[in-house]
């Protein structure tokens, strides 16, 4: 049992939580959870090797695979929630190519430019697999799908989806080839609002970032819209605007 | 100019921002930003003192105030947003009384019992500022409504809104008192849908914590009702969930 937060195999596990760059160079990442890890082996995530703190976990231990056992106390350090669940798994990074992707007829795509918390991404993975739609694309991501706190915010349900990353031009060129609508999210006033919008052919909603909104590249490539508010401020919460926009497309 | 974090307001601000129990103590708050002071001001807060770094802060100087001027190199290490803006405010705090509050004819609350999320609170109170709740209730709140970060997730628009802390039973009698219909969000899966639902009357609606849902004491309290989804996992992200029925009760 390892007992020091010393040991390789615990240093490894760190830098692979708190590095983007190690998670892509090594091509591992890190799921923590009964839950999450549960949902990445359903859908065929490979694991490398699990972390396992038998005090806190309460399962049956998996078979066939490395396991590196550690004392609680290591636990506490490596686990974002301390004291539960005692499973960490680590798992093969699968970047699918977006022109895997087959829409079907009447296809939803949630598009993400640029977007920078990782929190936001996980709660917008969630709220997109919860309203059924088909895939989730971001570009220019200043974090990405594989960040423990995604996969945290997603309650692992990222690993059920079609996710991709991809530039701007490749993914307007692919929007076009599969005929979708395109409808972006520039702050104006004037906008249509999304109630009165049909979304019944395949369409792609485009999102920017929480910061700065879209980027000039979406201006002229599809209908704005809006959701209408009536308070004083003029925007909302990134993952609450796209919240809003799923339900509102998924029940027509 | 104050260049050393070990400066004696510098420790008290520091001990502002991380701790609850000091900012109850001591009666103040601590608000960074232009538009979040801005707000703060605007809405009648009462500034105790001010901390600008003139590098990075771009418009008039406040009159009549305290200020403490402090070198680019403090103000990184006490600011959030490290490079940006150059203020933070302490202001005193105003905790109002949920029997001061006179709803209006058809009135929309909402209930947040026992949220922990700095961050969710922060982006519920945007949402409801944006869709013009009129009040938003915490009970047994594990963060509070001066945390920093309630208070950056919300873009300081809670300084605008009525927002309340009370426990269960107080504000039970408060809604019954003024004829309020309660709505609840326990998970079932044979509740009304949302859409389905008539909120032209007073109506609160009431949900619970991120991690274990609303407690026993609203089990028989109101109509429980859903956001219909049609995914594999059971439930949305608080703030998420929140934000689609402030879009959809404000529509009506």
């Amino acid at each position: 049992m390892i007992e020091s937060a010393q040991n390789i195999h615990i240093k490894e596990l760190t830098l692979l939580l708190a590095k983007n760059n190690v998670r892509h160079k090594s091509g591992v990442f890190v799921v923590e959870g009964v839950q999450e890890n549960a949902s990445a082996l359903k859908n065929g995530f490979v694991p490398k090797e699990f972390f396992i703190c038998q005090k806190y976990f309460q399962y049956e231990i998996p078979q066939n695979i490395d396991i590196q056992f550690v004392s609680p106390k290591v636990y506490e350090k490596i686990a974002y929630r301390r004291t539960t669940e005692g499973i960490i798994g680590v798992y093969k990074i699968e970047n699918a190519d977006l022109q895997t992707f087959k829409p079907k007829h009447n296809s939803k795509i949630i598009v993400l430019e640029g977007v920078e918390k990782p929190g936001n991404l996980g709660a917008i993975l969630r709220s997109c697999e919860a309203f059924g739609i088909d895939a989730v694309v971001a570009t220019d991501c200043k974090t990405d799908f594989y960040n423990p706190n995604v996969i945290r915010s997603s309650v692992g349900c990222l690993f059920g989806m079609n996710f991709f990353s991809a530039d701007n031009q490749t993914l307007f060129d692919f929007l076009q080839k599969n005929k979708f609508q395109i409808f972006t999210t520039f702050m104006n006033k004037e906008s249509e609002a999304i109630q009165n919008i049909d979304f019944q052919r395949n369409s792609a909603l485009v999102f920017g970032t929480e910061h700065s909104g879209l980027s000039d590249f979406w201006q002229t490539k599809g209908i704005n819209f809006q959701i209408p508010m009536c308070g004083t401020i003029d925007s909302l919460n990134l993952s609450n605007a796209v919240a809003i926009c799923c339900h509102q497309i998924s029940k027509k």
